[in-house]
């Protein structure tokens, strides 16, 4: 089923710009990090209208993981101590298809430019897609997670 | 800068079964719609844990767009009477990269077979990733919108 599958190849609509070339510790910094977004200035256009959004979705390419081994079993936040569970369960970084997924807050639009707080993106990686954030569409009220997630 | 981009090609990782070839009309009868994700068979580890989760975020490719032209200004909904916006202040599904992002409730996992409410994906469509909803990530509980895609 999934050999027969067609050819997916990305195209990079911009890129982060943050200087960070490591995560921030501890994780939570990244909450109030500023990172620019610099989109492809041929596609300025397509941005019209996002200044009105106070949220955006930002789905891009984590292009500094080391490439090879992706363990389908991993541990909740890297720790030794907790048990291990599927990755599909877990938002770790090393996966399949190595695409990150943030709702980052847009504080200002400039041009081909985003300027947007709490994107979890280290300096340099590709971004892929800009959504504009929904909230009756992203976001899901009633949601609940596993106790195992919680205790970090 | 965007030319010097590293290639990034996805692998699918499993396919929605819903039997829907075309979106439904209204469009908001995606939300009750049940569709079957299945999981490449090798991948099914990577599930462990994901049934304790109320919704999930699923990452698919959206096969059925016709290729070639993406304009960078377009309708909200498609609608005529409505000005244009640029694609990335929309969820046109017709976007540089084709990427849908929707969360879904978790209905069931049965081994590699996840259950899906609420999946606007066609019938066939590769899925690239799955990822668990965390409330306290994911959503932004002070998100506002501009007046213009209010009014459908």
């Amino acid at each position: 089923m999934v050999d027969e599958m067609p050819e997916m190849s990305l195209k990079a609509i911009g890129v982060v710009h943050n200087g960070l070339s490591t995560p921030p510790t501890p994780r939570s910094d990244w909450e109030k990090m500023t990172s620019e977004i610099v989109i492809d200035s041929r596609l300025t256009e397509a941005l019209d209208g996002i200044e009105g959004f106070s949220h955006i979705i930002v789905l891009f390419w984590m292009h500094r993981l080391p490439k090879g081994d992706t363990p389908l079993m991993q541990r909740p936040m890297g720790n030794p101590a907790r048990p291990l569970k599927g990755l599909f369960a877990l938002r770790t970084p090393n996966r399949p298809n190595p695409i990150g997924k943030t709702t980052a807050r847009l504080l200002e639009r400039r041009g081909n430019i985003l300027r947007v707080e709490g994107l979890d993106a280290l300096d340099g990686s590709p971004v892929i897609d800009i959504k504009p954030y929904l909230p009756g569409y992203d976001a899901a009220i009633d949601a609940t997670v596993p106790a195992w997630i919680i205790h970090d």
